[in-house]
C-alpha cells in the first residue's frame, strides 16, 4: 500500500576522519524514501531550491518514487547540512546548517497524497508535523520522528503530536532528554505514556529498542567493519521498516519485529558508503540475502 | 566438567546516583565463580586478608564452589575498590584502589587444581595469569580477560598470553585501546589475529560481540529497567559463558553462540542489585525462565 513522506530534502557536505564529499544527495525524506522503496510505493513530499541537481530528482525516479510532491521554490535554496564525523564514526558534529526553503515549508499535499494510509512525519518541527497530520483523511498508521531541537524548543506541539500518532521513532539521547531517564527501558516505557502505540529507540550501531503496551525488546545493528558514511543511517531504518509495514499492510507484533529488523538491514547496506551511493548498488534480493544471515545470527 | 577460575577477589564500596554500599563482597573471581556455578563445578583460587569476614566464604559454599584455594594472609588486607557510577550507570570513575595482598598474590595451583580442563583467568595481570596456565595441565580451554592497565603497561606479556590461550573476553574501549581500531567489528578480528581461537567484546548495556576465523557475530543485552549495581556484569557475562562451556563440554559454534547467550542472561540479573545480592535469589530454573524470553525476543 502506498506510503507518505513529508520531511527535509537537503545538500550535505559530510567530512568523515579519511574523507569528504560536497553537496551530496541527503534529507530525512530522502533517505526514508529511497529505503522504502525496496518494499512499496513511495510519495515523497519536500522542498528545494533552484540549486537542486535534476539528476537527484531522476535517481529517486528510478526506483520508483512519486517526486510530485517535491516543490522546487525559484530563487530559492536547498537545505544545506554540513558536519564532521569523530573517529568512533557514531558522534558528529554540525560545522554549517542552512534550513533556506525548508524554513518557509508549508507542505500542502494534493488529493491524491491525502488518501494515501501509510504516512511518516520524517524530520521536520511537531507544527508541520501536525499541519501534515491534519490533511491525511484517517492514515491507518501514522508514525513521526523527532530531534533534540523540537524536544527542547517545541515541546508542547511534540507532545500534542504524540497523542495524535501510532508510534515514534527517536534516538537514545532525544529519549533521555524526551523522559529525563538515562535507562532506555524506562525512557521507552514512558514516551510510550504519552500517546504513541509503539515507540522505536534508534542506537546507533547498537540497535533499535521497541516498546508497545505488551512488548519491551532490543534487536542488534547488523555488524559491519565497512562504516564510511553513517549520515542519514537512522532515516534508513525508519524508511525499511515503514515500507515493510506497508507492504504488509499489518501492524501484528510479529510484522513489527520483522519490520525493525528491516530497517536494521537497509540501514547496515546504507552506511557502506557516502549519500545513497551504496543503496543505489543494491535490489530487494541483497535485503534478503542480508535478512538471512541477521536471522541465523540471532538464533541459537 | 570443572573449571578452574584464577583472579581478584575484593571488598568494594559502590556509589550509585541514588544509594550505596560499604565494603561488600566483589571481585572478578567472585562474580566469575558465583554466575558459573549455576552450570558447573566451579573451583576458585584467589587471596584475602584477615578483614575477610567468612560469611562470604559460606556464601560460596553454598552454591558448591570450591573455595579450598583460597589464601587468606595473615595480617594481610582484602583487595579494595571504590567506585562510583555516573547517573548513565554505564560510565564510572574509580575513587580508590588498594591492591593490599592481591599485589602480592603468586598463586600455587594444588595438584587437583592443575588438572582442572576449563580454565578462566580473570583479573589480573598477564604475567600472573601466564603462571597459572603453566601449572595447568593441559587445559582442554582455557580463557582470559584483560584490562585497560595491562594493555597499556604489559603490553609484551599480554601479547605472549595471547598466543597461549583458546579465548580472550575484554571489553569495547579495551578492544579499541588493544587495536587502536574504532570499529568493533574490525577490532574484534584484529584481536583475533594476535592468537586466540575467538574473542569476546563485552559491550555492557548493549550485549557482546563474538570473533572467531570462521563467524562474527552479536548479542544484545537482556532489556532491564532495574539496573541497580552494574559492577561485575562482566563477570557474571564471563562465568555464565564459562559455566555453560564446562557444562556442556563442547565448543562447537552452537555451543558457544548459546553460552554467550546464557553469559547476558545471567548478568541481566547480576546488575538488578548491588554485589551478589540478586543472584542470591535465584536459581538454574530462573537463568531458563529468562533465556527462552531472550531466545522469543530473537526470533521472528
Amino acid at each position: 500500500m502506498p506510503l507518505l513522506v513529508v520531511g527535509s530534502v537537503a545538500l550535505d557536505t559530510v567530512h568523515t576522519p579519511t574523507e569528504e564529499r560536497e553537496r551530496v544527495l541527503g534529507g530525512s525524506a530522502i533517505y526514508f524514501s529511497y529505503a522504502a522503496s525496496y518494499f512499496s510505493a513511495v510519495r515523497l513530499v519536500g522542498v528545494v531550491g533552484e540549486d537542486w541537481p535534476d539528476q537527484h530528482t531522476r535517481t529517486l525516479r528510478q526506483r520508483g518514487i512519486d517526486t510530485s510532491g517535491l516543490q522546487v521554490v525559484p530563487g530559492g535554496k536547498t537545505f544545506f547540512w554540513k558536519g564532521r564525523y569523530l573517529p568512533n564514526m557514531n558522534d558528529r558534529e554540525t560545522l554549517e546548517v542552512h534550513l533556506n526553503v525548508f524554513g518557509d515549508f508549508q507542505p500542502q499535499l494534493s488529493a491524491e497524497h491525502r488518501q494515501c494510509p501509510f504516512l511518516f512525519l520524517a524530520n521536520g518541527s511537531p507544527r508541520l508535523q501536525l499541519s501534515v497530520l491534519e490533511q491525511v483523511n484517517g492514515p491507518r498508521l501514522a508514525v513521526a520522528d523527532t530531534m533534540d531541537l523540537w524536544i527542547t524548543e517545541q515541546r508542547d506541539d511534540l507532545l500534542e503530536l504524540l497523542r495524535r500518532i501510532d508510534g515514534l521513532v527517536l534516538n537514545d539521547s532525544e529519549a533521555r532528554l524526551l523522559t529525563e531517564d538515562e535507562n532506555l527501558v524506562r525512557a521507552g516505557q514512558q514516551v510510550l505514556e504519552l500517546g504513541p502505540k509503539f515507540v522505536v529507540i534508534k542506537k546507533g550501531e547498537h540497535g533499535a529498542m521497541f516498546f508497545s503496551q505488551h512488548e519491551t525488546y532490543v534487536l542488534p545493528a547488523f555488524p559491519t567493519e565497512r562504516v564510511i558514511d553513517p549520515t542519514g543511517a537512522g532515516d534508513c531504518f525508519a524508511g525499511g521498516m515503514m515500507g515493510y509495514l506497508a507492504e504488509q499492510s499489518d501492524f501484528e507484533p510479529r510484522t513489527l519485529k520483522k519490520a525493525l529488523a528491516y530497517g536494521i538491514v537497509v540501514a547496515s547496506y546504507a552506511v557502506e558508503d557516502f549519500s545513497l551511493d551504496r543503496l543505489t548498488q543494491i535490489a530487494r534480493d541483497d535485503l534478503e540475502l542480508r535478512m538471512e544471515r541477521y536471522q541465523r545470527m540471532l538464533s541459537f
